[in-house]
C-alpha cells in the first residue's frame, strides 16, 4: 500500500501544480472560473442554461462539461450559442486539472469573462480536486432532502457558494430550508447560500449578482 | 503508474475473493442480499423504511448503511425496530466487501431473511464493487431528470432492478417515464423497472412482490 500512497501523492502534487498554472492563466485573462459540483440531477446544466441566457450580450462565457458518458450537456449549452467542450471521464468520478487544461485546448474555447466548469455528477469525489477555479459552487436540489449538508460535509465546507435548486418543488417535498441553511452556516461560516428555481426563474437574480460582483472584483484586481 | 495498476489489481482480486466468501455464507443461511445504489437523495433510506414497515412480522431483516458521515440513516432504520449497522467510509465513495464483512460482525447483525445494503450515495463508484449481494438495485428519483440512464450507463446496465422513486412528483417535474424505461431496456434487456412513491405508497407492491419472489427462490435453491 505504501507504493500506492507514494505514487498517488506524486500524482496529486503534479495535479496541484497544473491547477496553479491554470489559475495564473485565468488571472492574466481576467477570467472568472466557477467549478460546479453536485449529485446527478441537482440541476447544474439547467442552472447554466438559465445563466448563459441571462448574461447573453453582457458577458462572454464558455462551459466545460464533465460526464462519464454522452455529449448531452455540452450540446444543451451549444444550442444557446455558447462555446462548450465535453470531457468524457469514462469511469472516473471527477475532473482533474489536466483534463481542464486539455479540454480548453481541444475544445478550442476562446478567452472569456466567465468559464463555468460543470463537474461530474458526484458529491464526494470532486471535492478535493483543484481545477484552477476561483471558487467551488455546490448545488443541492430540494428534492434531495434536507439532511445532505451534514451527510456530505466536505463539499459544503469547501464550496464558497451553495445554490439550493428546484425551489418550485418546495410545496411538494419534505424540506426544512432553515435547517439546511444552518447546517451550511456551521460547516462554512463564510459561505453564501442562494435559493433558486431555474425553471420558475425564482432567486436567479441573487446568483447572477453574485457572479457579476465576483467578475468585477477579478477584473479590478487585474488592474 | 504500472505499480499503482498492479497493486490495485491485487486489491481488487482480494476484494472479489471476500465477496465470494460472503456470498457462500449468505447462501448457507438463505439470506437474500440487495445492494442499493443511487445518487444522494434518491430515496434509498425512505424506500427501506417503507419496506421494513411492510415486511414487519413477515420477514426477518437487517440493514447495512454506507455513508461518508453521520449515523443518521442507521438511526432511522433502528427506530423501526430493525437491526442496522452504519459504516462510515470517511472520504471513500463506495462500500467494499471487507467493510460489509466487518460491519456484520461489529454491528452484531443477526441471521436474517433479507439483508439490505444501502451503499454510499453515488451513481458511479459503487458500480464495480461486489459485496456478495444477490443483485444490485439502482434508484432514480423523477426529480433527477429523465436523462440519467444514458449518462450513467454502467450502473443501469449492471443493476437487475431499477426503482424509479418519488413518482408523486411526476406532475411537478419534466420527466418522460417512457424514455427512461426504454433507455434502461436498451442498457439492460433483462432488467426489471418498478415505479414507486415511498411517501404516497404508490407502486410499493411491485417492489415488495419482487423481493418476496427472490427470497422464496433463494430458499428453494437451498433445499
Amino acid at each position: 500500500m505504501k507504493q500506492v500512497v507514494t505514487v498517488k501523492r506524486r500524482a496529486l502534487a503534479a495535479s496541484e501544480e497544473r491547477a496553479e498554472t491554470l489559475r495564473s492563466r485565468f488571472a492574466a485573462s481576467g477570467t472568472l472560473v466557477a467549478n460546479l459540483i453536485s449529485s446527478p440531477g441537482s440541476g447544474k446544466t439547467t442552472l447554466l442554461e438559465a445563466t448563459v441566457r441571462a448574461f447573453d450580450g453582457e458577458l462572454r462565457m464558455a462551459v466545460i462539461e464533465g460526464d462519464v458518458a454522452t455529449e448531452n450537456d455540452a450540446d444543451r449549452i451549444r444550442a444557446l450559442g455558447v462555446p462548450a467542450h465535453q470531457i468524457l471521464t469514462g469511469g472516473a468520478c471527477h475532473l482533474d486539472a489536466r483534463q481542464v487544461e486539455n479540454g480548453i485546448k481541444e475544445g478550442g474555447l476562446p478567452e472569456v469573462d466567465i468559464l463555468f466548469i460543470e463537474n461530474v455528477g458526484n458529491l464526494i469525489c470532486p471535492t478535493t480536486y483543484d481545477l484552477g477555479e476561483d471558487f467551488k459552487v455546490v448545488l443541492l436540489s430540494v428534492a434531495e432532502g434536507d439532511d445532505k449538508p451534514v451527510k456530505y460535509p466536505a463539499i459544503f465546507a469547501r464550496a464558497e457558494v451553495a445554490v439550493i435548486t428546484k425551489s418550485d418543488l418546495l410545496p411538494h417535498v419534505p424540506f426544512d430550508l432553515g435547517s439546511v441553511q444552518s447546517q451550511i452556516a456551521s460547516l462554512n461560516p463564510n459561505g453564501t447560500v442562494v435559493v433558486t428555481s431555474s425553471l420558475a426563474g425564482e432567486g436567479l437574480d441573487g446568483w447572477l449578482d453574485l457572479l457579476r460582483t465576483r467578475f468585477e472584483a477579478k477584473r479590478q484586481s487585474q488592474r
